[in-house]
Order: structure tokens, then C-alpha cells, then sequence
């Protein structure tokens, strides 16, 4: 039966810096490749192997999704890349210390800014240090300017829909590796949470998250954690 | 125009300790991890971007991709994985000691079985430790027992006019990372080498090979490596 994998990317730069991330590409630290590593050592214990992975066009989920495949033997596997499961863009708050900010803002406003369902960001300014306007990899992408989480979801579904799920539907382990909120988009929707709630979830870095489907793919139980497996 | 890449994966465990190795999975020694690294500097340093990536199923070809990639910052292209750009299978002489082997078969067999066209080695036994049947990557694909250079070119080239041809043919900038081998039967095929001279040409570890292409599809000129550019 299909298997669905859903891990987070191990600790990055600016998790540690404690910035604002969103779309900017910063690498994992070596606490986010240990990570990565031991990710793929439990597949690989558990006897949980992805035959087919899908992951978003940031290195750091790359870069796990990569380090995990190795630990496990799975280098081989097909590999999809797309920006629909990029991590939510963060807008004008991108490279800002998330402590700087609360200063400057207030500590409701940053927690409506981070918490909120459907309330984006200010907008990056064209320009910026962090504009990704030529960066190569979003040549022809319509690149936003700020996401809200439901703004996020809304780019993350069609892609599952369209990609994704007729993969599972031929029977893979799918493994994607992505980001806190392109996965929460997933886990709402998969568990069927609330707008209110799913902006509460965490989603630990590096944890593999799993999902067993029955015959209509449908998840036949629960998500859980493979470590508790 | 569309250009073409080629490299051959870094030192393996076994090129380092001169074992037969073809299709047996072996890592990259740190030697070779740093090979593959340079090999991404230098792309990044002359401007020779690949936006288009093709490797095997091997562990060596696929990590010298991904740290090639990473070090040129192009880690999200799409990367295609396939069987037939594997290195020649070496049949019975898979992880047998070159030196050993001379010394029982004599030095002018084992240049036969190195060097010429279109002899191939000794099958591999069924059963024997490198026997892989069972190993998952390979299910569906007949696994052959052993490879002359024409057996492999003759599983190369239709991959290449197949699948690789049409990606450059719509302008991508193409880089192949494989084998000493299945890179023997690319070369051979772009740059018109006989028979008799293709055996002979050795082919770096990590040194990125360039071709450029008009209009036609044809090579502009010779290939030419990439650190004399």
C-alpha cells in the first residue's frame, strides 16, 4: 500500500540566527546534517524506503532529502524538484532577526505575522537585498511578494493534486522533503485541521512524519512519527 | 546554443584500492568527494551553468553530481537517473584486485578484458557476493553478466539519442555525470573515434569535459576540458 514521508529540513543557518527564511536559500548547519543523516538511518532501520521523492528548489531541503536517500541507500530513487513547495515567502520580513523585529513591531504584531492564517507579511520591496527577480531558478515563475499560510496552501495543493498524488496512487513510498509551512499545507489537508489550529502545529526539523494509504487513498489512520514507530 | 558536459565520478574506495569495480556500488574516498567539488568551482568560475542534469544508479556518479551542484550553486535542476548510463559491468572480475588478477590470468588477458572493443570479461557467477538480483534498484531491468565497451555503448547511445538528445536539443546546457566507460561511449559517438583508438582513451576523474553544439545538433568543434577553456 502507498506510503507517504514527509520530513522537514535539518537545522539551517538562519534557524539557528533566528531570521526570517522564507524563499532566501540558506544552507543547513552541521546540526541540520546530522539531522538529515540520522533521518535516513531510521528509514533505513525501520525498513520504511521511499521509492520516489519530491522536494522544493531550496538547498536546505535539498540538501536533506539528499543526505537522508544516502543514509539509506536510496541515492537512485527519481527526484522531483519544484518551487510550489518552497517554504512560505516571508516578504519583507526575509533576512530580519525574528528578536529585532518583535522589537520593532510589537510582539503581537510578529505573532499575527507568523501565526495568522490568512494574514501575509509585509510585501518584499522590489529591489531588496533579498529580491530573487534574477535569481535563474524562478526565471518564469511568478514569483510572490509575501504569503500568508492560506496563500501558501493554495500553491502547495494543485501541485500535490496534480504531482504528487498520482504517484502514490501507482503504489510508491513517497518521501518529500520540504519546509515547516509548505508541510503543514500538506499535514492540514491530509488530517483535515482546522485554519485555526494548523497554524499552531509544529513540525519538528528532520523528524520523519508518515501516512498510510488504503485503496481509495485515503490515509487509512492517523499520521505518526517514525521514531515512535 | 546547447552544451554538453560530461564528468567522470571522482576516486572510488575501489579505484583507490584497484579493484575491479562496474556496476558494485562503491563510495567516493574523500579524494574523491573533493574531485567532484572542484569540478562544481570550476563550472561556477568559468560560467558553464548546466541547467539540465543526467547520472547513473550509482552512488559515485550520483554524489559527484549532487557536490558538483551544490558547489556551482545549480543543486535545483532537474536530475534524471538511469540504469544505462552505468559503468561496463565487469562480469566475474567485479571486485577482484587488478594486480591479483594479472598475476593468475597474465597481464596480456587482462588487457583483452580491459582493453579491447568488444570482448567481454568472464560472466559474473549467480549467486556470487556481487550478484544484483537482488538489490532493488535494478528490479525490472535485466542486469547483464557481463560487458564488453560495445555492449555498453550499444545500452548508451539509444539512452542518449532517446532521452538526452532532446533536452539539449532545446538548449539546455546538459552535464552527464558517470562513468569511465559509458563516458567512452558518448565520446566515441560525438567525436567519431574508431574502435581500435576509443579503448585507449582515458578519461579523468572530476575533470569536466565541454562540448558545444550548433544549430544542427552537431558539435561545433572538439570537446575540450573545461580547466584549459
Amino acid at each position: 500500500m502507498p506510503k507517504l514521508i514527509l520530513v522537514r529540513h535539518g537545522q539551517s543557518e538562519w534557524n539557528l540566527a533566528n531570521r526570517f527564511t522564507g524563499w532566501w536559500d540558506v544552507d543547513l548547519t552541521e546540526k541540520g546534517v546530522e539531522e538529515a543523516i540520522a533521518a535516513g538511518w531510521l528509514l533505513a532501520e525501520r525498513g520504511v524506503l521511499p521509492t520516489y521523492a519530491f522536494t522544493s528548489y531550496q538547498t536546505r531541503a535539498i540538501k536533506t532529502l539528499n543526505l537522508a536517500l544516502e543514509a539509506c541507500d536510496r541515492l537512485w530513487i527519481p527526484v522531483v524538484k519544484d518551487w510550489r513547495l518552497n517554504e512560505r515567502h516571508y516578504g519583507g520580513l526575509t533576512g530580519l532577526d525574528k528578536q529585532e523585529t518583535r522589537d520593532r513591531h510589537g510582539d503581537e504584531q510578529v505573532h499575527v505575522w507568523r501565526r495568522s492564517f490568512d494574514v501575509p507579511p509585509p510585501d518584499l520591496e522590489p529591489g531588496s537585498e533579498y529580491d530573487l527577480a534574477s535569481d535563474a531558478r524562478y526565471a518564469g515563475i511568478d514569483i510572490p511578494l509575501a504569503e500568508s499560510l492560506k496563500l501558501t496552501i493554495e500553491r502547495v495543493l494543485p501541485y500535490w493534486e496534480s504531482d504528487i498524488r498520482p504517484v502514490l496512487a501507482s503504489g510508491e513510498t513517497v518521501i518529500i522533503s520540504a519546509h515547516g509551512n509548505s508541510l503543514r499545507a500538506l499535514v492540514k489537508h491530509l488530517s483535515n485541521i482546522s485554519d485555526e489550529d494548523i497554524t499552531g502545529l509544529e513540525i519538528p526539523t528532520g523528524q520523519p512524519i508518515v501516512y498510510e494509504f488504503g485503496d481509495d487513498l485515503r490515509p487509512s489512520g492517523e499520521r505518526y512519527y517514525l521514531r515512535d514507530a
